[in-house]
């Protein structure tokens, strides 16, 4: 073990989250996977099954698992893997001082990874090993199952009636099959982010027609942040509901980190390529090349990296197009590649060797997230000329990554008014020929530092419903400092109900057995059932407690909202029973005299 | 002074708000109103205007104000409401200890307002001296002109271009003049809630063509709060932002607690009457009848509530249609209307004397909130026949009450997945004749307790961007138990965000203005400009220091999320500057070579 890391600052938090418990399915054509869900018993009174919920938090929330994350995850995906037999062992590229932005050999070994990792793997004689190459090839992997098994979240067996909801064009199948999967992937309409050399993933998938993701940002910046606080914002993310998770790290130990956290990690980790690259040029954007950035690309490959954000949109052309702007470029990488394109003069070097860096993220299945370097920054720049045509590119590289079988997300913005994001699904799904969208928010407004997960929260929640795969989380914090273990459980709860609104809006199948179940428990006030139920247990029941902490006022039929007198759901339950016994009887005697009394009940609208 | 009310209990937050400071603005037809905003500076290197917003925190932000809870706010619409000439002074109705939900007369002065108003007012005659009445007759009223200028936040200024909005058939002028309003408000499409009897209330305007408006709602349950506590967060919520108030208290002193809040409230205050008056039979919806229920709007008209919540949509023959629901009524109000019409198995009192209601409403000009008593209480229920059966007879009632020149506005609902959202408004416009909408949320998701600022601040801005006209806050303790403080302010900047993001998305004139100058500060690093013009400069400020805490931080060119040599701002001047100068050059020497190097600039998108 590095000596720099005490056995104290190890420990990240575990055990069962905070209402259920993790049960596991087996999978059919692959019955050595188990996919995780967590299931939620409800009271016995109430005669209802436990709810099943999609499940992020990985082995963290199995009581039954042993974690040391100096040793990292069990590496279960390695074999399926090698069974496919197109990939070998080699010797990975040496990690150099300069991969932790030091100097010497020995201090690049602070905060290292203690367990020396197996050699990587790679394809053989340069084939595609990416789940797109497979899926056109007509193959169902173990990780295409996992996932229909997964987004199903036993749809099937669901009794209740299902809204149809408006889908905006998206395909949405009652039942999610192997096959299904295999069909969106080979199409580009999906992606499973999943490099052959992270096996301690656990699957999940990206695309219009299943369940909408959230995605959580970490990484310690040049002011602060220590490596284990950083493995305990990945798990506390996880924990909380995050499907994917963004290692924004920059400045020094930044190839040690991400050790840490890909091996501790079960769900896929992205990275913006270009930071690391440039702190191996010293923060001097002219000074990048290609060469240190295909370096730089190979390093993260091999570690493990699921999905790497590319800036290859931004060219020379499109630049001043961004002068006049009220924010000008607020992406972080956006603003370096523009920065060299224009310090040389040239055509931007991710976009000239594009072909070539599909040439080796095909090798070890890392997906694109093509960046949205020229996204707007605020309500003013929104759906300008420069963001549109850094997408147009966009769609042109989807088609080249494509043409290599590797697989594809598009980046979107940002800030953009209500009525100007439409417009951007819209134009996202003509430029880039249905690749899933994975949109930053958008902030509906700038006038709310402080508040950005709820600026936020609104634009994604529409995005989501308009046809948006994945969101990028906004904590509190955005704009103004760095995220600590709160805002990123406000960022990640803010996500979920966005993600969670947009499945209900979409007419997903599995999204509203949660809400109705929660409802009826409501009705009948089994708080408990209401507390377990919702996206944070926690905080629902300190809330609830804060006005009536006594342990009876759990079981009690009021609340503190009216109290028990005034209580509405109370003599609804008596208009229940009226209506059940006296209606009728009621009803006969009104049309004796003559009357119609009663509206007869038609259908319930919502489910029309 | 009453003897259980101890000096310190009366003390309330004074002072200026966190940032800018107040101004008057004077009228022209009226050179006696003096119309308040606040007007934010920005740091003298910026070079630009103060930004004037408006100010809904009454004397209470305005440091030569003397504030004395225990006398009350100046009555300066007193004699604009005398000039008149339509009104008369009388003997009001008799404080009665049932009033206060007492037994006794001495009992009844607990609480009790020290300072004897004045004898209540009301119409000579039996005339209507509602602000419809005025408008309909071509009348501009003090009122309307107040509310010309306070909508209009110097928008004939504004030198930015501004967005046109999509704003789904509302009619936004470029310019609110006073003759505008007055057209409006004969129209029904807008209401000043305005009793002649408060005149302490700076006006304001609810309507589909002015700012989207919010109402807080506070009270005292029968479970716990004090009389004290309620006032200081009738002026906590105001200085948020909040609009309009309601006041939900029920139980005991609840005539005591209304006085005290509506002498000190500056803005329209709301109230539900069937909550007092069943208060006044001991809680047994059964003992209703309509001449409690008369006596009870009398007392309440007297004493200068300014609108009331009036569930006379909920029919005998729509209740069966609940029956079958997830959760019923949710609705306090009706569901003790629903209860007393199955008890008597008789048609709604309210429903059968709304023409008598009327007649006494437009004696003081007090506004109808025709309540949405069959709202859904989940997302299961949205858009079922209960509600729309009950929103056809609130259209059918509004006419009613034109029919007397009373001002009406009507409830909506609560729990509605985003794809049903749109139809809620549409059916509004269609039923109730273009009056104005003023929606609860709707929340989105039933997931989330705990978060139901969130659920609902979603639905809220889309519904507010689709037309409605005032937004009922829902605070992080909806559903769970009563809001604190911090809770109140959660939810007022929460729906704060939801109705500046809907007048944007509508294109509204005035409402830009404030998100480029922030985004212009954010760019140019004016920290405390960045904080002064945001929502919530004291939370903005300290989410920056927790990261940065020394002072030059605020002075620096960077911030926390990316470091000193990161910083895509920075970066992005120096493409400006290089853009200005070298481009140009550049280009030149590029076309040389044969090459159109860069993309045309065309107008921004947003501004087409």
């Amino acid at each position: 073990m590095s000596q720099t890391i005490k056995p104290q600052d190890l420990s990240v938090t575990t055990g069962p989250l905070d209402s259920g418990h993790k049960v596991y399915e087996r999978g059919t054509q692959f019955p050595e996977l188990r996919v995780p869900f967590r299931e939620i018993p409800l009271h016995p009174d109430s005669g209802e099954e436990p709810v099943r919920v999609y499940d992020t938090s990985g082995p963290y929330s199995d009581s039954s698992a042993v974690i040391d994350i100096s040793r990292g995850l069990e590496r279960h995906r390695d074999a399926w893997v090698r069974a496919r037999g197109d990939v070998e062992e080699y010797q990975g590229r040496d990690i150099k001082p300069v991969d932790n932005g030091v100097q010497m050999a020995e201090v690049g070994q602070i905060h290292a990874f203690p367990a020396v990792p197996p050699r990587p793997l790679r394809a053989k004689g340069g084939v595609a090993v990416t789940q797109m190459a497979y899926a056109r090839r007509g193959i169902i992997t173990p990780e295409m199952e996992y996932v229909a098994i997964r987004e199903n979240l036993k749809r099937s067996e669901i009794r209740d009636a299902v809204s149809k909801g408006e889908s905006f064009g998206a395909s949405i199948p009652e039942q999610i099959t192997a096959e299904f999967v295999r069909e969106e992937i080979a199409r580009g309409r999906a992606i499973i982010p999943c490099n052959i050399n992270h096996p301690e993933l656990e699957p999940m998938i990206i695309g219009r027609n299943f369940l909408v993701k959230i995605n959580t940002n970490i990484g310690n910046s040049a002011v602060t942040s220590s490596i284990a606080e950083e493995v305990e914002k990945m798990v506390w993310s996880i924990r909380c509901g995050g499907d994917t998770l963004m290692d924004l790290s920059t400045g020094k130990h930044i190839h040690n980190t991400r050790e840490w956290i890909i091996r501790n990690c079960p769900v896929p980790v992205g990275t913006v390529p270009i930071y690391q690259a440039l702190e191996k040029v010293g923060g001097i954007a002219e000074d990048l090349t290609w060469e240190i950035y295909r370096d730089t690309i190979i390093e993260q490959c091999e570690q493990g990296v699921d999905y790497f954000t590319v800036h290859a949109g931004v060219r020379l052309a499109y630049v001043p197009l961004t002068a006049q702007r009220v924010t000008g470029i607020v992406s972080r990488g956006g603003s370096i590649m523009a920065k060299w394109c224009l310090s040389h003069h040239r055509e931007s070097f991710l976009y000239e060797n594009f072909d070539e860096l599909c040439a080796i993220m095909k090798a070890y299945d890392v997906s694109f997230s093509l960046g949205d370097g020229l996204r707007p920054g605020c309500i003013a720049d929104a759906n300008d000329a420069a963001q549109f045509a850094e997408l147009e590119t966009l769609g042109e590289l989807t088609t080249r990554a494509w043409a290599q079988d590797v697989q594809v997300m598009i980046e979107g913005p940002g800030h953009v008014p209500m009525h100007l994001i439409k417009e951007n699904m819209e134009k996202q799904l003509a430029c880039c020929h249905e690749a899933p969208f994975y949109t930053l928010g958008p902030l509906t407004t700038d006038i709310a530092p402080g508040y950005d997960h709820i600026t936020s929260g609104i634009g994604a929640a529409m995005i989501g419903w308009y046809g948006t795969a994945m969101l990028c989380y906004v904590t509190p914090k955005e704009h103004l400092g760095l995220p600590n273990r709160d805002d990123v459980k406000t960022g990640v709860i803010t996500y979920k109900i966005a993600a969670h609104a947009a499945d209900l809006a979409k007419g997903h199948p599995a999204a509203r057995v949660r809400d109705d179940a929660l409802s009826r428990a409501r009705f009948s006030f089994r708080w408990e059932d209401q507390f377990n139920l919702s996206l944070d247990p926690s905080t629902a029941r300190a809330f609830h407690d804060e006005t009536l902490p006594a342990p009876g006022a759990k079981e009690a039929h009021f609340c503190s909202m009216c109290g028990p007198k005034f209580c509405s759901m109370k003599i609804t339950e008596e208009i229940r029973e009226y209506a059940k016994n006296g209606m009728k009887e009621m009803s006969e005697t009104f049309k004796e005299q003559g009357g119609q009394l009663y509206v007869p009940v038609p259908q319930n609208r919502a489910d029309d």
